[in-house]
């Protein structure tokens, strides 16, 4: 029997149980210190309603931005854990690793975007509501893309590592962004995933294996886990839309976003099946493509989905991101590997760097183009947040920002993973050698083998044995 | 080994990437021409707004719809999607096509109920919005429907063209049921339902395959494919209040239309589980019936939701579709195949045809009864949208008006499908032979066979084959 | 081949049907005698709304709940039904029969509900619309944790018996708890939890099998089965935030209890991974406590989630809740089954039971330490609800209100399981034999053996028998 043992280095008996009660101590006593309520989920709010006269209780932004929120955290949760259960002996990995990190990650965010966005500098504090949440699970997107490329190589603390820093660079990345350059990024083509997919893939480099091939047997699907992982890709699929509006302004600008994003990935579905089958033998469809490229159109559209980019406008951002995308995985993720050593389990950058990078430079061409005959007077200032210190900007202006915002995400997001890389390279991790990668035996408590025959089957094996 | 030539005629290379890319190209040329955002989902909604003293975002309708919105999105891709995983070897297909021929299908369903309802005669454009993302997902349910009796014995390129055409049936079907008879149908018994089941059944009927017992072997399920299709099951089962509640009236249409939906789907199950146990052997259920016949109440309170139903009426509603679809399964499925040749793969006729007659019928009683002293004078007025020129309309001759209904969504399917039938009888379209059917294999890359064994067997097979 | 006849006991072909039917007819009959819309969900809505001035539909309760509801509704039948399917042979029954229980358990839980709720003492009608919805689904939730404990021991006859009891106990203690006591309870701590989990575990008590181990072969997981069982994991956990806030006051209260719900289920997930990892050989994480455990915090958030916690209050909870509950798993589980003689199939003590004791303390403390000074004089008021003859309550006072609910959920819950339990032992209801257990073989249709085997096998079946 295999059941020899394994190498010492996975065991991660000690390190991960620490690494857990350690940080999310520390969470505690920083939220403890940091953290309260806003106006809107305190029970002050009653009081401040009628002072503000305030109408109703609906103008409580948590009935604007509820439904998106439950929207994305399906996505963080079940969408990308399911994503990656494409592996025939990494299921358990993908969804419980995701569902790890995530849980950490969107604490961590709450206190790095909270200092830079939501403290009340009247008391020092923190103050929390909905769209604090939505954000939270935002930054948590970045680092679940950058698991994608390093999925199955890597050990839990080292996930938790890689997340805790990249929520870190995410938060000042974001701040820079958005508020220093004052770009637009509703959906985050640039600040989620183009960030977080450059951050993964410049991770995965760092962390090269040249001996990778000793796990091929185990770098496959089977046929249930590739449907395992179509749940996945649907999940995050229909609730793109909410995705992309998530966090814009009330009113037209959420129901605008909501609609580019339902075109553009509606016709990303069918670029993606005609490439994948022009590029297979006999016109077969490809898995692989249909669980990922089918998604590009989502990340492309994501800077521009608040703009006037008109329904035909999203339509062909999706058109040409399934195309770039199907091509990614049939050309470049192998040239990838082979030429540049950058091992990319999930195919992030035909998923987010490469359709997020067309994200932003969409968003920046739609914003330089933007008119006032297109938007109205009061429609673009709205739309582009034309006020306070921005109160001059012109849109040709607000292209040249948004441009310049695409440079600092990629920047970031390779600067801090060869960073994050060379701290990960640490012999200290617990990460499985290189046989023992896409496989859940190191770290999980599998179920028993003679038992784990589908039971079906023991009768077959029962009969058989008896005929042998 | 098998891997023996497939017979060319699968072999779609060609035809899909053609029809994917060409279609999708006049989708984008279309919507160029045609379609921009309607007054809320434009940049100019906030001087809209205030010109029409409108006192909050919250009034604008994607609020009021985005939740169900959503819920039905699920519906369609995981709903529709995982129902039909359930055969042994063609969840791919089930999945993967019920993703393409969605996404294309919204597309056109925009344009082609945008051009008979949305068109704005000012500029000749179609002005889109949350309700028409609804709408057309509503037309893709039909066409999906169809896609149910034909599962696993057509290709990619026939399910576009029977895609193509049931939209444009559908839309003209919904004109002249809603707008030229003024039938209402919120959740589309008639419009939807109806009219997609017998267009399916139709076109089933006219590619007749007398040989499919050739394909026995893999039109049953496995254990883990009817796990699966009961997620599809179990989001529509839920989200079926949605459904029937997404485009009523704003406030108590909704809020009733929920609740009848929500209760008569309850009184199915329990009719669904007596009648299942009462017809096999043992009393054991069947997994064929909870899958689908619990769903019947949905279908069939669709009409007659947002009437005055009452709670024991959507009750009574479900009680018999759990009968009378159970028993769809148990006898009438096998009887039309065997003498009717309508091979009916999802059972269609028992979920959708039936239920859906029923619903059209219960509106019409439902309609022709009411009253003044039940709905009280304004809310007849607007449950039935008595205005305009229908403001003379008693509720007896609504009743009359749903009945014809009912007649046209009938005769659009049959007369449809027969039609696409013919068309897609041409031996141009890449369809599977006889002993080919239900089969991912001629249209999907599989998983390696060797590799595709659930690792944990390896060690078994292994073992063995040392014995050996 | 062991198609052997089955004992003659697991026959339910007449009683369930007849369950079935005869209770969905006394449904239909109570429902036509009881239960009519509410205001909010009937056509006069319309009327009744200029008749109070209310300015917009969107005041509409349905509106502040709906996507509340539709949440709690995925929990109910997508979260707990597959949260159960982890067994290797029990997934038809897990998701199947927590469909049938559900949908019978919400109707019966509108009239009982409703008789102490939400009767309108003007006509004897009990008026229904969101609120009763989302509290039906609430009770039914103390069922279905009640089904965890005697998971595969059971036939669907007796979890139907067990749910008419169990709504019935429901209703009444939730009465004395929240009418009676005035205790708050927005999540169910006490109400739904503790109530439910000792209900269950005395109903196991009462049905103690020695031999249980005759069915241990079928009392684990195989890998997809886990996987399975994280699709409800993960819907339960992402949703819950909606269960603690889904009827808590407008603005807030929903907004504060969604808050605190999410951070203290995020801690718990560390915890859980923390105690998981230190207690297995080398560290390895086990399924059952993922699956699980990083559940417990929202159960034990759920009576103080609508109080001023506090954020970093919601994370210590949450904190405690992950460790206790997975050792619970590694420790409690066992010695219960051992010495106590309750076999806890899901381990529904773990997750439901601690978890929801702790919650009923941290209410009581929560209430007793409550200052005005933090809630503001009015939001005191309001979140305790302190008005009518409730006026003069004061905090402290509220504290112990809050600890008497505990105990009388408690008291229900063991008393009412050891008389349902007693009710259950009678041999007239088809429970399967020891051997039996954990099995759908005795209740469910299931696919043929021969063709049960994953299609891409058999070319190696098919090889191998060749070979011999």
């Amino acid at each position: 029997m295999e059941l020899c043992d394994r190498p010492k280095n996975t065991n991660v008996r000690i390190s991960l149980p620490a690494v857990c009660i350690v940080w999310q101590t520390a969470m505690i006593i920083l939220f403890g210190v940091f953290i309260r309520y806003n106006e809107e989920s305190d029970t002050h709010w009653i009081e401040q309603r009628k002072a503000k006269n305030i109408s109703s209780d609906v103008e409580n932004d948590f009935y604007y931005r509820y439904p998106s929120f439950q929207d994305v955290h399906v996505m963080i949760f079940v969408g990308f854990g399911f994503l990656m259960t494409f592996l025939k002996r990494y299921s358990f990995g993908a969804v419980g690793y995701n569902f790890l990190i995530a849980s950490f990650g969107l604490q961590w965010a709450l206190l790095m975007q909270g200092w830079f966005h939501s403290l009340d500098y009247s008391d020092g504090k923190i103050k929390i509501g909905i769209e604090n949440m939505i954000n939270a699970d935002f930054c948590v997107a970045g680092c679940l893309i950058a698991y994608g490329a390093v999925l199955g190589k890597v050990s839990a603390v080292q996930l938790l590592v890689m997340t805790l820093f990249g929520i870190t660079l995410f938060a000042v990345e974001e701040y820079i962004i958005l508020d220093l350059i004052h770009a637009r990024d509703a959906g985050g083509s640039m600040v989620i995933h183009t960030f977080g997919a450059y951050y993964g893939l410049s991770i995965s480099w760092m962390l090269y294996r040249p001996n990778l091939n000793q796990s091929d047997r185990l770098q496959g699907s089977v046929y249930h886990s590739d449907v395992f992982a179509m749940i996945g890709t649907l999940f995050l699929w229909m609730f793109w839309p909410s995705f992309n509006s998530a966090v814009t302004d009330h009113g037209d600008g959420q129901h605008r976003a909501a609609l580019n994003t339902y075109l553009a990935l509606a016709s990303t579905v069918l670029t993606t099946v005609a490439i994948s089958s022009l590029f297979q033998k006999h016109g077969k469809l490809d898995m692989v493509h249909i669980q990922n490229s089918t998604l590009a159109g989502g990340v492309a559209v994501g800077t521009a989905a608040e703009f006037m980019l008109m329904p035909y406008g999203s339509l062909i951002v999706g058109f040409c991101c399934g195309i770039i995308s199907t091509l990614g995985y049939v050309y470049l993720t192998p040239f990838m590997e082979k030429h540049l050593k950058i091992q990319d389990t999930c195919g992030i950058h035909n998923l987010h760097a490469m359709p997020g990078v067309i994200g932003g430079i969409v968003g920046a061409i739609t914003a330089a183009t933007a008119t006032e005959s297109v938007y109205g007077v009061e429609g673009l200032r709205n739309t582009f947040d034309f006020d306070g210190d921005f109160k001059d900007t012109v849109p040709t202006r607000q292209g040249g920002l948004q441009a310049a915002a695409l440079c600092v995400a990629i920047c970031f997001g390779v600067g801090g993973g060869i960073l994050v890389g060379c701290i990960l390279r640490l012999p200290i991790w617990g990460d499985p050698a290189d046989d023992n990668c896409f496989d859940d035996e190191p770290y999980w408590e599998l179920p028993d083998e003679e038992e784990a025959i589908p039971p079906i089957l023991q009768y077959n094996n029962h009969m058989r044995n008896k005929d042998m």
